[in-house]
């Protein structure tokens, strides 16, 4: 990879320039303090001396070309040069599901960032086994797949609510595919064609809703029961099956 | 999870009944040993005793469920009752994609064979940093995967080759839909949808396909450069999604 680590003054990484999530105003003569953990990885992981190049987005202004102005031993000021592309977002595409255990948690929140949601919503159903989810752990996940996938904005990762909290709370105009294992619903894709207009996708715990859990969510306007095909599927393999999906039938892959 | 685990005499574990993959034919009153690791499995994971019941496949045979006829300390055979489901394939799909780190690696095959892939081929491209791959780990995996998915067959995990041989060898019946992030590309799900006949899929490494690779893949006739819409994603999530995606339209998800 050495070869895409240092180009002409842009701090490379595998895949792309080096992108950096800021929570500061970013335009014309900004300069901007990098928190902790990302002047640690520029000073100590890409080596990065006064001059050279990073790109920053923060959610509202765009992604801004930035170099580092000022270094120091374990701080680093970053000077706005100037915009590279304007501000987008993603679809109005929600993700609520059922939290699942550390490591195949991690991978969903962030292929779900790459997969372009707007925010993720964990749930707590009947069969959900993990009791507490780490927010903090979530949002530096989603934070990273944003960087590395040319995000210009971040998901927001709410905090983890029950089945029953989340259906009493919804909102009436945005509708809920429920990816539901038990067997006369319709395919996501020839649901979602075409739909447009907020939209969250819900999946299940490893065990799936229970009974009473599907009744509650068929009952609901809101909601429109989906399938994802004739196997069965771990839970993060739904979740991000049906994120695709939508995205190549309604979202901004189209 | 304590439920889940014994009910009725047929073993269970999370998400359903214990379902093993064998290599013995299977029908009535035939009796089949199973592996060392499956043995291990059953005797002192699942704690299983004469008279508990399994369901087996083997990728021709259809499912059948079984008893365990009889049990010694470290082997155990079981006798097929009857069979509980035909033999049924996956559409005929095939998954090309360049090696990529071990944990990736695994969740990418194992993802893959919950989807539905037939075979798997690993492809090593000129930006492809891991050069060797273990076949027997990623047999295992897909192995493990298809016996949780309720497949009735196991992917098809081909030898590593590179990508001047892959095409080279390639069957020109088989349409190849090529995963370019170079920008001009049909979304997958328009150049797939309906379409019927052998398929493959092929997605890069994390670096991509260098511009040679491009060129060579897309003066094919048996080539569509697809895109996966405008965000950059990891190689497991670009497999992962049009996987998904093609199984969504035109594969047996539709």
């Amino acid at each position: 990879m050495a070869e895409n680590l240092k180009e002409a003054g842009g701090l490379k990484e595998a895949g792309g320039k080096v992108r950096l999530y800021v929570t500061a105003p970013l335009g014309g003569d900004a300069t901007v303090a990098p928190d902790e953990g990302q002047a640690h990885y520029l000073l100590h992981v890409m080596r990065a001396k006064a001059g050279d190049r990073v790109a920053l987005f923060n959610g509202r202004d765009g992604e801004w070309l930035a170099e580092l102005a000022e270094v120091k031993k374990r701080a680093v000021t970053l000077r706005c040069l100037k915009q590279t592309a304007a501000q987008t977002g993603v679809p109005d595409l929600w993700l609520a599901f059922a939290p699942i255990k550390k490591t195949p948690s991690d991978y969903l929140v962030q292929k779900a960032a790459e997969l372009g949601v707007r925010a993720l919503l964990p749930v707590f159903t009947r069969r959900t086994i993990v009791t507490r989810i780490n927010r903090e752990r979530m949002t530096a996940n989603v934070v990273e797949a944003a960087e590395q996938s040319a995000r210009l904005d971040v998901p927001d990762v709410r905090e983890g609510v029950s089945l029953d909290r989340l259906l009493a709370d919804w909102p009436q105009d945005r509708r809920l595919y429920f990816c539901d294992e038990g067997g006369d619903a319709v395919p996501l894709a020839d649901a979602a064609r075409g739909h447009t207009g907020p939209t969250a996708i819900l999946t299940g715990p490893e065990g799936g809703f229970d009974p009473a859990e599907r009744a509650a969510l068929r009952e609901r306007a809101f909601v429109t029961p989906v399938t994802l095909g004739p196997r069965i599927l771990r839970a993060d393999t739904a979740a991000l099956a049906a994120l695709a999906i939508w995205q190549s039938v309604a979202g901004d892959w189209v």
